[in-house]
């Protein structure tokens, strides 16, 4: 079994890196590879990031379906290209957005999302819409920092996402917490741990774990997603691609 | 690992059956064990019955959490007891029709519910707004059987099922189809592959399927219900149970 | 006419008193009677406390149906019990939240439910969605008691629910007031005069009386809840009840 | 305890009839009297109709609780100028309609009206968005008739209401039954027997029956609208009325 | 082409000032001429002054017709008859309200309403339900003063508009903000000039530039409301009117 | 005032009719100008035409901004690269569908879109959910035809078109028409026509009609999109645009 997980940010700095944090959460028999895109932007924090690197995801996803791998994450919490990388290939292609949202109704009545910048919260929320799930939303709360800036400072980031998540839980009444990044990876065990010393004993779901269960669930049950909702585009011409 | 089934029906007639319907799809390393409530009723096809195995189901629980289970599965599509089940454990408590809605969600832009017999319709389609899905639904059929003859009769009711489901896609629109009984179990690829020489390529859930990736998932996660939604009640006197 | 009170705790302690509870507010020639479960806890305050009820409030309600009484109140704002006991008798049924949250949404624009414990809020959040009246909850406030607590401490008590009640109409906008537990019954008409004093001019509903209103007229006018949907559900085996 | 019903449309025809048809289902202790609309529409078929019923409707419910009178009742079920007149008086005013609504929704998952003529759909339609209760909502069909012309052809509109809810049953999935006029009183039963007769035990609502019964239970309970909700309006100059 | 402006209050004291408010957003080519009703309220602050103007309303916006006007617009954020209106004349009748909140929601995510008194707001929410946007309403907030004051004190309600807009966007994720007083007509670009100051760049919308410019968007591409939803009131007998 | 019509089909062969299209609604004094996207497909029919074209819509966006151009339409009902193209600039970004929707739902209660070729629907079902405005859909029904198909085919699309809209009207309660493809332009006012004579006076709207006229309004307002909801995105390394 193979999972190819597609980087929708240019540059192969955090390629290996990226493999390394879902290749953790797979099974023994499964292979977890990563690409990623040759055009976009270095970092996915706006609609325009997403649009930028959409057309590549198209690409690496169809790819990957033609090299025999059996799904495909795309490794953003924005879910960039999820719904047309869906009408072009037939193997699953799993946004980890869509997957925490789901798991995190299945476990609470409500969830919170802690995103960053805070400039991003109202593209977080038409997302939330977009899925379904508003009524199951308590809140997107952000913190202050950039993409880039996470990267290398996982403790006040830690300090920050808990702190958030805390007021998710206590003051907007969420019973599930998810980080709105793919960048905060691994973080979520810490904030759970310590959001239960202060009494919320809340789910605080790893967006790459979550993604990685439902591509090994999906590729051993044989399941896809529907091609009556995500139809084979026509054939046609098209130019630059 | 393992995982702990849940039968709400009283009689060990469909026990080791129902087992290997969930081991069929669990892991290598899974173990699937299966137990059955003491009382309560001989087949689930109202809220009463429902009603009448729960306090069984939260019993059958809380001995699995005893005996180090790491999840329980309730073997019934109205997900009898998952609520209070998962007061009162801290291990997952997976409802099939839970795990199913938010998958078909993930998948398609709309699913379709197959249930039987007729009269339950209004019952599922509380539990689809008790799970805040609405928005999703693209309709509840039902075929005209009761749940105890569909274990003796699969080809007629695989006949049923197709065509309901073939209904629920080309009137109702839907992109995705749970069978609503997990007496149904094992026929879903067969109606899916049947959809599909009509036209219609839609996935369709096989619920037990659904149940055990999911509790293997959160196993491997870490993960469970939120103790926030689901809170552990307090110590008290209880009389009869 | 006699409506029966079903009392969802065991003991004959409080059985007497819930009975006069409801009977202050019968019209002159209707008949209050109760009865208390003979298995179950020995208060309500989680699911799980209402699933192990429920089955002896269905046993309850076929009695009371047999000894012709014309309709069934239960004793306690989760509803325990209330849909599947529809389906076991043809006489209304009868649950004070259900009967409550309507009123309101007929005499306000939105409503706050003041329940306790705290940590009973998301159970309350999610019975409103339940009901499908999301739209029209201001609020689910709490206050600290345990429901045992409040039957010896009315004063406190009191205190608690209206300043809770204070701060949904002017911090969440509630135009009217949902006590949360059957066990502030007679303290309504005390906190909506101190939200009056206040400025806040909102009924403040008193559930034992809203259900008993709601039973009167049912049977006066000869309704009950629907067959199609609650049908009778099919005779079969039923081990231990 | 004296219930005033307010006809909105004017001539003093249809009064006494009006008047014996709330009177019916009163309480031996309740007197109900009622008046017309001096200015306004002979009957009400339109937004247009209820807008010119209105102004009356608010002297009236003034007058009503100027002579002591403890409630007030609207005879349409387009409930014209119920919420204006809950403004300016501090009886319960009572819409049959907003009445019957609720009062299906808590018998049954979904209800439908039976609305007259077809035209008047898409306002019946905007009447239950506006008391959020879509999610309740089945249908909303027509019977070819005019509002004057069931006061004279009970039979021919009997078959019609019958015809059209056994499809709202059958076809939409209702669970209880609303007939969209107040001309159509008294039909209830017979419409409730007929469904039954061809298998469809679902409730038929009286819309008189069920505003008469929520008037004495407000009055009987001391409760009314809430001020918070429908606050008293300025005092300021008005003209021509 | 020609706007008519129905003022639905008394007096001649405001309509020129009116008619220039909404002539100065009209195009070279327009003509807007300003008429206010006969009978009603000296403002409108409540669902009582809405009522008691609509009749008039509607004579008005007959007689628009009958005098070959092209649109008409309702003055007053409440659209006091704006539904009735529509079924006793085919050209367009435009509340600014309803122009504002779909102009809104297509600029920004969720919008504020900035509305007075605070009494109103309950009102309008039940506005937000009727229009079927409270998806996109973030939140309805309200200074503390009279609509008769506005007129005189521009500077001072400045201020508490501003304040209580930036509130809406730094407090509840407002995107926009829809003065809720026709009479704050003029100070929309101060507004969106002062929270651009403080950080907050969003649009705030004009009442009467959006009415107006919506009037003559339909009056060119020749589209009015449809008869459909608005079907034209059966001849009846009328007395009074 | 100019307004740039971005045509997201490559090729030069429609673009002077678009332009003409666009033009033909526009006042005296605005200048339409067109560009078409160099990179892209031939026609739009799916999720991965829209994002193919969606990275030059941004460019040519911006490009449109630097050169003084006042607001920008994207000549396609999928309205491609709307939201990122709001990031990128301050002038008004307009997609038709985005108008259309919001100007049905003020003309009438419901409205149905009327596209093709069928598997659009389901697409056309989540971009309504998208914006927020599933109550007001009536339905979305499509013709048999390709994009491309019904440049050459007026007649026959006419009919399609009139006969699905009439269906919609009174099969599913429509009471305004969306025709779901800007290559329909000029269709509508026959398509109104036909329907008319048929009974069903209902609007049905032009998209370029429309969106022509909400650009010239917004840039009379000096309105744009709010800041608040498409924040400006940070600066930073972008590679391949």
């Amino acid at each position: 079994m193979e999972i190819r997980v597609i980087v929708p940010i240019v540059g192969e700095k955090w390629l290996e890196d990226a493999r390394q944090t879902y290749a953790a959460h797979a099974q023994p028999g499964t292979r977890v590879s990563a690409v990623a895109v040759q055009k976009g932007p270095a970092s996915i924090e706006s609609r325009r990031d997403e649009a930028l690197a959409t057309p590549e995801v198209l690409r690496l996803a169809q790819e990957a379906e033609r090299e025999g791998v059996q799904a495909v994450i795309i490794d953003c919490m924005g879910d960039p290209g999820m719904e047309p990388a869906r009408e072009v290939v037939s193997i699953p292609v799993i946004g980890p957005a869509l997957a925490c949202m789901h798991l995190a109704a299945m476990l609470a009545h409500r969830f919170s999302i802690i995103t960053l910048p805070p400039s991003s919260i109202p593209g977080v929320e038409e997302q939330v819409w977009r899925y379904g799930l508003q009524q199951r939303l308590a809140s997107v709360r952000a913190i202050e920092a950039t993409v880039l800036a996470i990267k290398g400072g996982h403790d006040a980031v830690l300090h920050m996402l808990t702190e958030a998540a805390a007021r998710a839980v206590l003051e907007d009444g969420a019973g599930a917490i998810i980080p709105g990044c793919t960048g905060m990876a691994g973080m979520a065990p810490k904030v759970q741990a310590a959001l239960a010393e202060r009494g919320c004993e809340v789910p605080v779901l790893d967006p790459p774990a979550v993604a990685v269960k439902l591509a090994e669930s999906l590729i051993e049950m044989g399941l896809s997603h529907s091609r009556h909702t995500y139809p084979q585009p026509p054939a046609k011409e098209i130019v630059g691609y």
